[in-house]
Order: structure tokens, then C-alpha cells, then sequence
């Protein structure tokens, strides 16, 4: 087999073990307690959250933890404890995210989520989830308590989890501000603030984080190393909100899994940005008139408004730049790391179309 | 003077620094990011959360990490970074219990909260709110890394912080299993319960917390001498929790501040869980029938039917024995600690009336 074959085969075993490792970790985190005579009850109810939020996502950001593990240490490394730490570590990134999603759905009054409802949707439970959510935040600190106290990178692990919740919390606020439910203003809508959201809400934590967990957990702790790595991970986080923000309009929902409502929604997405830097003083007046609108003629007249500026070749276009720049970025930035972390990341979300 | 008046004078000047510190932790958190080109707007937003949530109350629990440091350490140990290290994470502890209420408001659907609107109540804020607490929560670890990066005690204070966060988690979990709003289920409100819930949402990160962390700050991390002083501590919390359900019910609004609502709200109160062990049947009745209920008269049945059962005289011979078992608990538990720790914050909290 050759290399890139290998590391398939590689990623498939990692996948089967990630999710195997999930009853284990809610048995961690709960186990001991259920039965526990003051807190069991909170502790059943903590064990339903996990299995309802924590699992059932695409898992790419939990896994990116070990495969950039894999990359980044000898063989004499990848001992049995060290690739297990790596995926309880890949866990709390999921957990973190679950935290952030079980929030965000009961600010955005969202629906479904992952195919089902919403947790703060289901009978008995409304706001009650903001503090499920809590509880989700807190299994992180515990699972690395657990695991990974006494190792060097402990402070580091925890350093870095809690600066990333700050930067995703920040990018949260930004966004609320920029697109209220009620207030349609596309003066708020350009280019500075759009990266801005997409880096601090997304790209921080979906990009750098899994990256530069397995930097620590390796023993990279350098600042410039870890600069040169945000560098390139937060392009790349960049373009994969833009490539998601496009596919929301002109993904095949056969395909993506989901029915994209931005328009309606009223988001500060790539398309409305690059939309309002194209147009017309009359097209504009359609897009003033119709962006965050629920009614079906709104929409679709936005939807063709974006055909009319034939965004799917602008968008193609800027695929095809920002891989350029991306691949410059590594030669420039990877410095003495493996450049194979970053491209296999680069494979996965090119040219995807879900 | 005497001792106990230079404690008091100290006590005075510490809590004006303190109030003044705050001005100082909002520039921390804030000022060199106002003007950065991406988060500024979200910056902003922190700043008036801040403003509106941490301030107002009565900072026992920050004020308590300074008054316990300062029993803890020798005179050449109070340096002013010293002392401005324990003012600062008095701080956090504020600022943990800000994050808290704006959280519990929501959950609860409260109005008012320290004489103004609960912050979600505000106009434009809403369910924003949530990422809100987020932002709150965020600080503590911010200000702890800006302040105590490098100490010894570093970790340890992050861990206290994180696992309290935890237990008074699952505290308000429990407590929201226990009273859910529309089900009025008077078996649910045991001795057991009703301890686990006040030990876990309160005791812990109002008493254990601010001395453990000044404990930590002083040096002290031994695993045996933060249980003494856990057991004594959480003791006290019992306690204050129960005097606080007492004047809900009990006490004067001129002098409390606050009209009591624990009736209405259904709320496991100590008063009903000690009233359901003298009810007769005919009394059970009553309860069933009245408590919980927001009308007038429900909520006069209920306070008439405490009166007969002469909770008050209750009160104050639980209060008397609760204060003899705090001494004992003190003579054989706060072992190598001053036990003035303990009795200066006894001095505050029993025979109070507010």
C-alpha cells in the first residue's frame, strides 16, 4: 500500500476507535456519581445531555486531534496511553462545540439540529438547557483532569481550551450584533466584519484548536511555532465558512443534509458580502427590500439576484485563489512542521460538496 | 484598639479598594481590544455586561478572599502585589457569581435582580443574554491568567475554580429537577434534597471557594486541610441558605431589600421542607393545595399555615443548635488554620437580619 493509502486505512481504525471511546467517556464522567446519594439525579440528567448532543456531528474536528497527533510524533510515541489521550482530547473538542451548539440553538430559536430536535426543543427541557450547556463545558475540564494531569502539556491543554471559548464566545457576540433578528441593516454587512465573525466564531475553534492540542501533546509549545500553525489554520477555517456559507444557497440539500435558511435568517454570509459589492443602486434596492425575509418570493428573489451576479463562478474563482494562497501559506509558514498535517486537512475540505 | 476593632478598620479599607479595583479590572479586561479592528463592537458589548452584572451586590464572597488571605499569611507575605492578587480573584469569585445570576434569571424567568432588570430583561438583549454569561465567566480566566500566570498557585486556583463551576452546576440542575415551574410535587422536597441542593448551588462557591483560594494563595494546598475547612464551610452555607429561605418568608423587606417570592415559585425552601414534617393531614392539605400558586390567598394560606406551626420558634432553635454544631465543627476540624477565619465570617452571617 502506498503512504496515502496507509493513512486512509489509518484514519478509518482511528474513526472506529473514536466512536467506541464515547461510552466510555460518559462513563467517566458519570459513572461513579449515578448512584451517588445528593447529586445522582443531575448527573442521570447530565448523562442524557452528552448522549443527546455530544455525538451524531461529522466528528471532524475531534478527529483532527489524533490524526495531527499521528503526524507530529515518532513511532515510539504513538504508545497505547498517548493515542488514548489524544482521542479523549479529540472528545473535548466535540463536548466543546456541543456546549456551544446547544446555546447558540436556543439563541437563534433553531429547530433541528443534526436531524433531530433541538435539546432546549424537547418536552421539558426549554431554557432549562443553558445550564445543559454548562454542564457540557464542564465535562472538558474534567475529562482532561482525568487524563491528563501530570503530563507537561496539562496547563497548556487547559490554557488553550479556556483562551478558545473566549475567542468562539467573542466571535457569538459579534455575530448577534452584526445581524439582529429584527433589525435587516446591510451597512453591517462587509468584508472586515465577516472574516471577523468567521475567524473568532469558527475558525478558531474548528481549525487551530484540534491542531495545536496535538501540538502541545507532542511538546511543540512554541509561540512561534503555534502562530505559524494558526496562520495557516485560520485561512483555512476562513475559506471552509465561505465554502459552507455557499453551499447553505447552492449545496444540493440531497447531498449536504440540511436546507440552507441563511437568507431568511437574515446572516452575514460570504454571498450577501460579495452580493452587495457587485450590485446595482437597483439591485441592491431588491436585496434592501428582500434579504431576511421568511416568505418564499423574498427569498427566491434573492436566490436569482445571486444567479444574476452569477455567484457560483465568483465563488469558484475565489475557491481556486484561496487554495493558491493556502498552499503559498504552507510553504511559507509550516516551518518545521509537517506539512502533510495541513495538506490532508486541505483534502478534506476542498471541493466538498456537503 | 483592640483587635477586633483594627479587624474592622482593615476590613473597612479593604472593601473600598476593592470597590475601586473594579474600574481597574474593566480596563484589564477591555482596553486593548476597545480599538481592535475585529472584536472592538464585542468588546464593547463585555464592557456593559460587565458594568451592569458584577457590581451591586453585596461582594461577601469577594471580600472574603482578602479578610481570609490576610488571617492566613505572615506580614512580610501582605506585599501590595500580594494584596492585590487576592482583591483580584476576590474578583473572579464576583464574577462567577454574575455569570450565575444572569443565567438563573433566564432559567427562572426573573424580573428584577439587585433593585434593577434582570440584564436579559433589557431591551435588544434577550436570549443574547446567554453568550453574555459566557463572556462573564470567560473573564475569571482571564484575569487569573493577566495576575497570577507564573505563581505557584496558578493551577491550582484554575482547578478550584473550574470544578466549583461544576458543583454549583449540577446544584442549579438539581434544584431545577426538584421545583420544575408547572409540576407541584410535594414528595420531591426532602431533608436530603434540600441539603444537597443548598450544599452544591450555593455552599460551595459562596463559603468553600473564596478560603480554599486563599488558602491556595497562601501557600497552603494539603489535601486533608482543605477538607477541614470544607467541612466547616459548607456547614456555615447550610446554614446561611437556611436563614436566607427563613427570610424570605420571615423577614422585613424594608430591612431585606427584597419581597420574597419562594411561595409562589414553588421553591424547595427550607421552611416547606420542615413544615411538611409537622403537618397533620388537614395541613398537608393545604399545602398541596396552596403552595406553588401565585394568588394572594394561596400564598396567605400557606404563610398562616408556617405561623401555626410556629416556624419561627423553629428557626431560632435550629439557629441556636446549627451555631453550637458551627464551634464544635470548628474546635475539631480548623486544625492548623486560625480559627478566626471561621468565626469572623460566623460573626456575619448569624443573628443577621438581612
Amino acid at each position: 500500500m502506498d503512504n496515502h493509502a496507509v493513512k486512509k486505512q489509518q484514519a478509518k481504525a482511528d474513526t472506529k476507535q473514536f466512536d467506541r471511546l464515547f461510552v466510555q467517556i460518559v462513563n467517566d464522567l458519570t459513572e461513579q456519581d449515578l448512584s451517588h446519594s445528593e447529586v445522582g439525579d443531575a448527573i442521570r440528567r447530565l448523562k442524557q445531555v452528552l448522549e443527546y448532543n455530544a455525538p451524531g456531528g461529522k466528528r471532524n474536528r475531534g478527529l483532527s486531534v489524533i490524526a495531527s497527533y499521528r503526524e507530529l510524533v515518532t513511532s515510539e510515541q504513538l504508545t497505547p496511553e498517548n493515542l488514548q489521550r489524544a482521542l479523549v482530547v479529540g472528545w473535548c473538542i466535540e463536548l466543546l462545540q456541543a456546549f456551544f451548539l446547544v446555546a447558540d440553538d436556543i439563541m437563534d430559536a433553531s429547530l433541528t439540529r443534526r436531524g433531530q430536535p433541538c435539546w432546549y426543543k424537547r418536552d421539558g427541557i426549554g431554557l432549562d438547557a443553558v445550564n445543559d450547556s454548562f454542564l457540557l463545558e464542564a465535562t472538558i475540564y474534567r475529562l482532561l483532569k482525568k487524563y491528563c494531569r501530570g503530563e507537561p502539556f496539562y496547563i497548556n491543554l487547559i490554557e488553550l481550551f479556556l483562551e478558545t471559548s473566549y475567542q468562539t464566545e467573542l466571535g457569538q457576540a459579534l455575530d448577534l450584533i452584526t445581524a439582529p433578528p429584527n433589525q435587516i441593516d446591510l451597512t453591517r454587512f462587509t468584508d472586515d466584519r465577516y472574516k471577523a465573525i468567521v475567524k473568532y466564531k469558527t475558525a478558531f475553534y474548528s481549525f487551530y484548536l484540534p491542531v495545536a492540542a496535538a501540538m502541545y501533546m507532542a511538546g511543540i509549545d512554541d509561540e512561534m511555532e503555534h502562530n505559524n500553525a494558526k496562520a495557516i489554520l485560520l485561512e483555512m477555517g476562513e475559506f471552509f465558512q465561505i465554502q459552507d456559507d455557499y453551499l447553505d444557497c447552492f449545496g444540493d440539500p440531497a447531498i449536504t443534509g440540511k436546507i440552507g435558511t441563511d437568507i431568511e435568517d437574515n446572516k452575514c454570509s460570504w454571498l450577501v458580502v460579495e452580493a452587495l459589492k457587485r450590485v446595482t443602486s437597483e439591485q441592491r434596492q431588491v436585496l434592501e427590500l428582500c434579504y431576511g425575509r421568511k416568505d418564499n418570493e423574498s427569498v427566491n428573489r434573492v436566490k436569482s439576484l445571486y444567479t444574476d451576479l452569477e455567484m457560483p463562478k465568483v465563488y469558484s474563482e475565489y475557491e481556486d485563489s484561496s487554495y493558491q494562497r493556502l498552499m503559498s501559506l504552507i510553504e511559507r509558514h509550516a516551518n518545521k512542521l509537517p506539512h502533510s498535517i495541513f495538506l490532508s486537512f486541505a483534502q478534506k475540505i476542498y471541493k466538498r460538496n456537503k
